[in-house]
């Protein structure tokens, strides 16, 4: 295995800037991922591992993720701690890390179940939040996660925050929420705007037996007027007390929740 | 409104100290706030303000918060920009800070409903999951939080995840969690302990129309044996997915939300 010790090695650096910017992640089509564990469970599930990137400590401490990592990968280098240092982001590294590409599938053209259980995120902007999502809904069982607008799913804190599950679980990528809301009307989905409005229909008064997605918007801002037109049904989660709303990724728990609730 | 300047103050040392340690602030009873509407939403709310430190840019800038905090605070000091960042645990400070009196009710005195509807943490350590529990609980409107063994729910990050709302929902403290148990099953109330062991009873076949106490425990061991023993029912939320199990946040949110679901 090549051994890195430069800081400002190319590969280094680049490495960074993915971890760094979302612009960049955009554009390469790549993600970043730290944790022995994290990059284990990604070149386990099928996650293209394009460089790995591991210290001489991890490779003993970590042997037998590090051995699933470096089979994965196309590339794998081992790192001095200097160099793991400058890429983690946590306070006691694991010294593993990965570059991967994102294949989010495109939610126009990738097959939806009619059926299905979905939560569908639209400009979520905090990463604790969107890897709560999609933490809660691996953990209960739903199809898929649809993300639109500004929704940074691979988000290095995303990641950390969702205990991978946003690696395991599919996620749909989108970039018009109008015309995928639409679609899936037409497939016969019921589409659900959720929203803090309290004469919305009551989300325990909705039939869920079919094929459901769930919309859930921003954390200021809420959905979008556009994509509120856009769904079948406007909902809302009957709150008894005084304070001003759900924050959303518990808002999203309960929808995601009712939707798989026999 | 006499000013401090001396960063080494006796005061400001120790609303550092109340700050920092939980030993500090379980000795004295006191706990630190930060913020312009969290420390105004504690002095509307009844909570004694005992020390109020403001920058004279935010007397200014937060005119009618300040006002309020002031007029409940049995001291108020004006404190220099340089105080204000030893004193504040945020990038963009507000220069607004209160030691309040915590006077969270203990459990096994205080007037406790034996119809209504309580969530019970035990154990819980990671501060934002008790603040997203409290807000939660404001927010669905269930009757008050028990908190037992080394619940902080006063500290600094707790309270700010929280929106304030552990200053507003009735908090009772306790020592002992099986006694308190034992006492709430002899008010005839229906003591539930959550477990991810899918044996449980499902939460979704438990009658809920009566007083209900849900227990949660610690993140990563769980609830005592001591105290599921004490539980009358052990109940599990029927999970489909292959996470390992729901975070301590979103599975209570999801046990609040049926306690209060018609």
């Amino acid at each position: 295995m090549e051994r890195l010790t430069a800081k400002n090695n190319e590969k280094i650096k680049s490495a960074v800037a993915v971890r760094d910017s979302v612009k960049v992640r955009r554009e390469s089509g790549l993600f970043f991922l730290e944790g022995a564990r994290l990059c284990a469970d990604a070149a386990e599930n099928g996650v293209t591992v394009c460089r790995a990137f591991l210290t001489a400590k991890a490779l003993e401490k970590y042997s037998s993720y590090a051995e699933k990592i470096i089979a994965s990968a196309q590339e794998a280098y081992e790192i001095s701690e200097e160099i793991s240092g400058k890429l983690s982001d946590t306070q006691n590294p694991q010294g593993i890390f990965c570059l991967c590409k994102a294949e989010g599938k495109n939610a126009q053209t990738a097959e939806i179940k009619a059926d299905g259980k979905y939560i569908f995120l639209e400009n979520v902007q905090d990463p604790s939040n969107l890897g709560a999502v999609s933490r809660t809904a691996e953990a209960l069982g739903i199809d898929g996660i649809f993300v639109c607008g500004g929704c940074d799913i691979y988000n290095p804190k995303a990641l950390r925050a969702s205990m991978g599950s946003a690696l395991r679980i599919p996620v749909y990528s989108c970039e018009n929420a109008v015309e995928l809301i639409e679609n899936l009307n037409k497939k016969g989905m019921l589409t659900l705007a959720s929203t803090p409005d309290s004469s919305a229909e009551l989300i325990t008064d909705v039939d869920m037996s079919g094929g459901v997605v769930s919309v859930i918007g921003n954390e200021g801002n809420g959905i979008t007027s556009e994509t509120m037109s856009a769904c079948k049904k406007k909902v809302t989660i009957p709150m008894g007390g005084r304070a001003e709303s759900l924050n959303a990724s518990t808002a999203a728990a309960i929808l995601i929740w009712e939707m798989v609730r026999k």
